[in-house]
């Protein structure tokens, strides 16, 4: 299938190699001229001609980029093609890009992404938002796409458009849990004398037991190659998904604690002196006579 | 009324002031010969006597200092006696303290003591454990220590051995969720551009408001004191009470999601490098290809 | 001095009230005909010319109606009039009202107030955003609404045009931790089997110790009503400004982890059967063999 | 090897079973006469002589069963023998038991178990705590009930006496933190209107996703068998262990927000009316008007 990819960055760039071993003909577009394969939108336009089906799939920062891309698009394609947003985009966005199309009768889907840089070999979970007979059009991406085994395992049709971008948010969300959950249970272990062999006990933990997973196996990938993680900082960024995901929460009436607790502690983690603790000590210092560390 | 106090630090020394204002004749003893007035036990006992009732307040740190002043007391008392712990004892030491004395016909009660430094001239908060004939005795004292106005607004027998420290217990881990909250306020309207006279908002809410408190009003203190609490430390140490409050929550399977939360940021506030955060940055590292930083 | 207030339910109809006790001239306008004194917006402007400075207090519900009165306003006040949002807007919202009034030399202030239904009689704590000489016109009837007692303790010039809302948005955000943080000492206190007077506790607790504000007094007020709080309703809704006090905290990325546990806590208390918890339940039906309960 | 294995309920019955598949002589003995091959301890160890070598296993209900069992075996064992604690004590029990047995030249391990109902036929994962030369002794045992692969992966000598027991704990304290993380994600999802196919999604996570995890996997299952979780109850209990690592946590100050919330939230779904939130449900009555339900 000749497909559009607009957007050649790390994950955009990953993807196109991956469609391109499944035998795809991808041609990408890219503001980097060293990456690109042609020069314009309208180039790329005219490669991916597959009897009258054009599908463009956008890998472009969310925000402002993607809805420029995409305004570009509605003026370029025409009836029958279809657009796929593949980036990060909030699930609300996807509601104004799609009203952007459907008056043309272009197509849109969104597509939420999961696999980060082991995508290229081990195939990318995908979630997907959007209407049926769009859907299918695009399966054969889809397929070349995902992980290798049953479509439903790395695959989905969630629900209407945004429904992709929701359950990847969604995805993210639970994330940020799953990993502080492992790293509250790493903290304590490294804190207990009697414990010897912290690394060794989350490797013990990779097959026969209930915790079990990928990110496991990545926590003890992490110790191996940096044992006690000696010298690693503590400064964690988060990437407006685990925050997208709690203000769902509060909008939906979804209490999210577990999410909260792992989204404050990557905020604190930024913060060198917490105002709010100032207030707690000078609030002790003034009831307790306890001095005040200055 | 005649009274023994053991123990004269800041507390036990502010309260034999408050009860000699109050026209109690009180004799102090304490390891440190500047503070005491008799030079032991035995000499304290003989200085107390009410017409047969002897009435001696511990104030001395709780676990062992305390565990041996009253097997001590235990040796020396005789029945119809009385000691009061009025230190921070775990309801549960009560418990043991008291079947120390109870074979020997000894009375015992537990009060908690809320009002710190502020005591001595507002008077003090009192939570009473134990049995009523015992509670009648003291109640003379009580009165002296707490504040003016009606008695049930100060005091209160909370219930059996053990009940007065433990709602001591408990106003302890309320007072950590407060705290916090008007921290966490705090913090947010200090972050806020628009938001230009933060003391200001503090002071605001002294009188008309929902959220106007004691704490409150020392939170205005502490404002006026240190403008925009410049160079306090967020280092936070925590007493045990807050621990043990969150225990019996645990053991009592009763939800303190609030609680825990004040009590894990004292924690927090004294770690450099969180080893949890450690984690998580590390997981980044390895699903996202995120720099880890050293 | 003259004023005009417009909406006149629980609200605004106390402030009517205590403004008039305080001697100024209230006209009060509210779609309830039984309500209002007048029966215009044009007739309420006629009769609050204070020599060419009108003022008009809006107190209607925030969204909608809160804009509609202001664009009316817009079109019939004139440079130098001033407009006072004192309802429940978003503080993102004042910006936008201001931008309405601005061009045409209305002023505008954003006024936080709290106090609840005992404002009429204590006097209303007041949070203001907007230009100084706007808050001067005004300051004669934050005067009358504030309590008694120095003008900083009930009054506070917060910052520009919508930290008024931001300081009252902050304000009930505490107050949910507040309130939260009482309510899980609450359950521990009568979950103890030692303890035999849970409201002789909250009430002992008014005077001397460090827990004491005007939230316990209504506890034990509550409790005095309502012994054991026999037959109340978890039940318990959220009015919004929790929850944008929650949604602050994540988009200025300040931690709040008190706050988010009191409104989970609300959300939870709405629902009959978590949705969350059928999903532990049934994982550990999975991987336990614990019978799953229908 | 012989091995003597008491205690032959669901866990200890499925042990025997792999550890005589992989070609051990395993001798079981249970107060439940059906279950057991032997009669007695003394007719166990009769039956289980390596050359002078005697292990035993103990698999039943931690507290005074572990205890009484294993004060049995120090009266039977003998030098350079060794007992293998297999049940789920507290690591501080383990201490206890080991001084028991050391005085006496009898060895101690204590072995925390992971796997559940699938371990028969995965494998269970083991983290062990003691001696080394107690543990290259009882190797060949570990090595049947492992799950198959490299060692390390399914078996950890994680410290001292006691440490096995703590890294299960952890581990159990970590999978209460995950469990939960999923399922405030199924919660937000199947609220959501736009998502149509919650099973699908999950589903979809199962191979290229950051989440994937055998834990994932039982949750698809488990929507698979039960659509929607019809009908299963909130009601979830705790076994002790997440209680055990919460209660660690507070001891050693590592801040533990999302085990915390995870424990909260199975206490809350065994309550009908929460008191904590009568209590806020009845102080919004007093402030605010609200009328409170009954």
């Amino acid at each position: 299938m000749r497909i559009g990819m607009i957007g050649l960055g790390k994950m955009g760039g990953n993807m196109r190699e991956r469609l391109r071993r499944a035998g795809h003909h991808v041609v990408g577009y890219d503001l980097d001229e060293d990456l690109r394969d042609v020069g314009s939108l309208e180039e790329l336009l005219e490669a991916i001609d597959n009897d009258g089906l054009r599908v463009v799939w956008v890998m472009v920062p969310h925000g402002k980029p993607t809805r420029s891309t995409v305004e570009d698009l509605a003026e370029l394609l025409t009836e029958g093609d279809l657009v796929i947003e593949g980036g990060n985009s909030k699930y609300t966005d996807d509601l104004e890009l799609d009203a952007l199309l459907a008056p043309k009768g272009i197509g849109y889907l969104d597509c939420g992404v999961s696999g980060g840089i082991w995508g290229l070999e081990n195939g990318y979970g995908l979630m997907v938002g959007g209407r049926a007979e769009d859907v299918d059009k695009a399966m054969p991406i889809f397929d070349a796409l995902r992980p290798e085994g049953p479509r439903e395992e790395g695959f989905v049709h969630a629900g209407e458009v945004g429904a992709g971008h929701y359950a990847k948010m969604v995805h993210n969300g639970i994330e940020y849990g799953l990993m502080h959950a492992y790293a509250e249970g790493y903290e304590l272990l490294a804190a207990k004398e009697i414990v010897k062999d912290v690394h060794g006990c989350f490797q013990a933990w990779s097959r026969g037991t209930v915790v079990r997973s990928w990110l496991l196996d990545l926590a003890v990938k992490a110790l191996e190659e940096i044992p006690d993680l000696d010298g690693v900082s503590e400064y964690t960024t988060d990437s407006g998904e685990g925050r997208w995901t709690l203000e769902e929460g509060i909008d939906m009436a979804v209490p999210m604690p577990v999410l909260a607790a792992a989204l404050f502690a990557r905020f604190a983690s930024r913060q060198e002196n917490s105002p709010a603790m100032q207030m707690v000590a000078a609030l002790r210092g003034q009831f307790g006579g306890h001095a005040v560390q200055m």
